[in-house]
Formats: C-alpha cells, structure tokens, sequence
C-alpha cells in the first residue's frame, strides 16, 4: 500500500500505545464527526434498492448545488480506481504535487503518466487531473480557469475532495459538459471516512459507464442511510464551515508561534514548512498525536484539524515541549 | 439495471404498502441476520487500516477454511465487476442458466461470452465461470469435478455465494492453485447484505491484481467490525446452518402440498416449478410476500426462506388461499 495519512497503525507499531490513546491528525477528516444516530435493520440487511441510490443521488444534487448525472462509490478513492476505465489509454497529465493515487492507478493500467507544475501545461493531454483545492498544499484555481482547460483536453478530472467548506470553488454545476468528471469525497467533510462514500459527476455518457463498472450495488445501505441525512442537512453543513475556518486560523496561529511556516492547506488540513519534519513528527508522536510527512519533501508536516477541545490542549502542549 | 431478487421497490410500485409492510423473499439472503451489535464510533470515522483489514482477511480465512491470499470487496458482485480485469479479453465460458451478472459484465469488457450446460463443455475456455451451488436451480458439483476442469482452462472462478452452509462443497481450500479464484458473499448467509462485504480467494498474483484494482480502502469500517466478529462466530455459523437445512425442508414441504415441484435449491432459497409462476407470484404479492420469477422461464418461482414464526404463518395461509 502507498504512504497515506491515517495509518495510526504504523504511529501505534512506532510509537506505542493504543489506538483510543492517539489524536490522529495525519488526515483531512473532520474530527468532529456528522451524528450517524440510529441504522435500522433494514440498511443492514437488504439490497440497496434503486429508489434508494436515487434518494442518495438526490441527496447529493442538492448537497453539491448540481442537477447532472451523478453516481455513487465506496468513497471518492473508488472513482479513482475507475479511472482508467473513462476513455482508452493515453497520456495523463497530472497537476502535482497532489494525492499519491493517480498517478500509479493510471500508470498501471497501461497510461502515460506526466507530472505538471501549471494548469496551462495540462493542454493536450488526453486526461488531465486536478486536485482543487489541492491535496497536501492547498493551492487552488478559480472555476473560470479550470473552464479555461477542459477544451484543450480530452477528460479533466476534477477532484473536490476538499471543496465542501468553499462551495464557491466547485465546479459540480459545471459538470454536465462534454469531458468535465467531478470526484467529491463524503467521509472527509462528514468525518465518515470509514463509511467510504464518494460521488463522481459528469455527463450522461460518462456517469453512465462509470455506474456500470461500478455495479448494482456500490455503495452500502448505512451510506445509504446515514448520506441522505447528512447532505440534506444544510445547516450542520453551514456552521461546519464556519467552525473550519476559525480552526484553521487557531492551528496556523499555534504553528506560527512554533516558528512553522504556513505552505498552504484547505479547510481540513494545513501544511507547515519546518527544517525537519520528521524531527516534529516524532515529537508530537511521543505526545500521541500522529501527523503526515512527505518523503519527497523533508521540510513539509501536514496536520489536520484538532476536534474537541481537549484535543487542542494536548496539541498546544505537545507544540510548547 | 438488470433483474434480480431484492428489488421491493418494484413491488411497491405495483402492489402497493409500505417496505416494512412487505415479507421479501425474492432473494437468497438469510432472513434471521447475524446481530449487528455495537459499532463503535472509530469504524465510522477512521480510514479503515491496514491492519483492521489484514485481521478481516484473517477471520475469513477461519471462516472459510483456508491459508490462501484473499481480498475483502463490497460484495461478491464487486468482485465480480473485476474479474475482466483478471486477463486480457479472451473467451469466456459460463456454466447456465445461472447469476445474470456474469455475461454482461464480461461481454460489455468485451470478452466472447458463451453459456453452455454441461461442466466438460467449459475446456478450453480462457475463463470458465462456475455459480456452485448454482442460483437460481441449486445444482452443484463435487469439488474433485470442478478441479478437473481447471488443467482445461485458463481461470477458472467459482462462485460461492450460497456454499456458506454446505462447507464440503467448497474449494476455499484449494484456492492458490494457478487459475482457480473463488469467490464468496458475506451478506447473503449472514443474512446482512446492505454490508457490502464480499471476498475472492486465490493464488498471489490473481489477488494482488484484484487488491490493486480495489484500491486501499475497498470495504467499510462497519464491514470489518461486523465482519471480524461474525466469521469467527463457528457456534452461530453451525446453528444457521442446522436451521436452514430445517427450513428448506419446511418450505419444500408447503410447495409440495401447494402442488409446486421442487427444482432444486440451495440453504437459502428453493426454486419451484409451476404452470404459471407470474400467477403465483401477483398471488403472494397481495399477502405482501415478494418472490422471484424469470423471464427466461415463465414456469419457476424462487423463494428465499422466511425469518420469525410470523413470517411463516403468513406465507402458509398466502399459500392455502
């Protein structure tokens, strides 16, 4: 398996102790979690239905302000893996650095991969990726400016992962266009992660054969259940944002007095520049709280939000040490 | 979407009531579940680990009596939707009639799709699909059979889906051999198909393959808690099993007297035949009992096995009216 956050298994195989112990902020996942509140038997037992998915479907139009073809996946990492299967192999171009998992899924099945550094350099590949806002570092297009590339390629992915909190970036509206797909992750802004739910919008023909390779019953009946609620729930939906923003500037607050530097980050996870991150990944691990590092990059550390309260007091300590 | 069992939203539409109104025995899962219990909030929130999948491959290795490499899906279908992947298009032959999904997924991946009725006429086949016990008809084959065909193929994919309570039958065991995969459904025996959780047992390189095109996270947090727990449950395990053995006997016995003759069947379903099955099934569908019918053949109605002693009484006098 490639390096991800959220591998509180490795921090506990390094570090010690149990995972209930650790605050694991080596992700972009909300800590304070939509309610699940009550499954009824019948989410676990029976066969997602078809009016069901449709309900999810809706549930999502609404949530992500579309009304174009959408369909429903064991979170946005199984649209990824799909991929490949959107149009016959060719070149990818990648806007990096981004999320590891682009590049080998498409490099395995057989596509030419190339890393670019500028949306402009993206124009002639046959399928061009952008992660917007980006994924570690935050950086991010206006929706005029990715527009501004579809024509010149043949498939651009956008991946929305972490757009919920600034919808205003989101190009779901768009979506519909002949060659546009947008990828949205649930798990992350509903702090579900373990849920694996994730959409991918596009137009009839290509939502049409990603649902097929995706089978009758992507997703399970507690997403089912559980995503109808949470994306109807514009409120919660509302004052999560709010409560996002005002964290990301408490944690660059506390990263600055640390003497970090702020490279970037988007509303779930912030990136820090520091002379040795792996040094400040070891101390906070002996605190028992888990971060990411990035073997390319020795000077880079990216934390997620703290959630409770007492989880900002025990990072505001661990930082003070 | 194509036709299966579960679809009580198209019962509704036609006859009315509620989904809780409605016993549905249109599919072969089990109708007594294994108990869901607790979920504890870590499996919704976290990334499922690689540990935590690792101990589910383990349990199902327990449960299925075997050392061989696995690999947890979102259902057995979900394995199913990859097995175009597992080598490149050739011809595949499929042992009919038997699960509808089977030849479209392989012929729209465009493989040469070819049903034959007997297991010698597999041979030569680059992929040979065998569904043992067979849905809808129940027929099977003897393990050592089923090896015999494997020298003559290329892959060789047998389906347990419905092996659960008769494990003699199953070649779990023999999985690792090159070639053969088999395939098995968590939800239908643990009566929790809204889980999403299914599994493919076979030699290193076929299941890196499909690890690979499943991607890290292929099933949920509640699929490895609930999952975990369940398939290192042998007392429940061996309990169901007595009980559906018991309970196929019960339903036999009320078709026969009905005047229906028994096809065949495996622990969680029975197909009978009858003059006019569409007949049949509006009949119990008026009582808000769902049952199973095939276009191909006007003359079968399947019906999965009731749960509570209620659910009996009231398929007993549907069936006297």
């Amino acid at each position: 398996m490639r390096e991800h956050g959220g591998n509180l298994d490795l921090a506990q195989q390094r570090f010690g102790g149990r995972a209930e112990d650790w605050i694991d902020l080596s992700t972009g996942i909300n800590r304070l979690p939509y309610p699940v509140g009550e499954i009824s038997a019948h989410y676990w037992q029976a066969l997602p239905s078809r009016l069901e998915i449709d309900a999810l479907h809706q549930a999502a139009r609404h949530a992500y302000r579309t009304v174009a073809p959408i369909v429903a996946m064991g979170g946005a990492q199984a649209a990824i893996q799909l991929l490949p299967q959107l149009a016959p192999c060719g070149q990818v171009r990648i806007l990096a650095p981004t999320y590891n998992e682009y590049a080998p899924v498409l490099s395995a099945a057989g596509w030419r991969v190339e890393e670019v550094r500028e949306l402009d350099a993206l124009a002639g590949a046959d399928l061009a990726i952008v992660v917007n806002p980006n994924n570690p570092d935050g950086r991010y297009h206006a929706p005029k400016d990715l527009l501004s590339v579809l024509p010149r390629v043949g498939h651009l992915v956008i991946d929305e992962s972490f757009v919920d909190a600034v919808p205003e970036l989101s190009l779901a509206a768009e979506a519909g266009r002949p060659g546009l797909l947008i990828l949205r992750s649930f798990g992350k802004f509903y702090g579900l992660a373990g849920l694996r739910l994730g959409f991918a919008i596009g137009n009839e023909a290509d939502i049409a054969k990603l649902a097929a390779a995706s089978g009758p019953w992507p997703v399970s009946g507690a997403a089912i259940a559980i995503g109808c609620r949470a994306l109807r729930d514009d409120a919660w939906a509302k004052a999560t944002s709010a409560r996002l923003a005002q964290d990301c500037a408490r944690l660059d607050g506390m990263a600055q007095s640390r003497g970090w530097r702020l490279v970037g980050g988007a509303s779930l996870f912030r990136l820090y520049e520091m002379p040795d991150a792996l040094a400040a990944q070891e101390k906070l691990a002996r605190a028992r709280i888990w971060s990411r590092v990035f073997a390319q990059n020795p000077t880079w550390l990216r934390l997620g939000l703290p959630g409770a309260e007492a989880e900002w007091s025990r990072l505001a300590e661990a930082l003070a040490r």
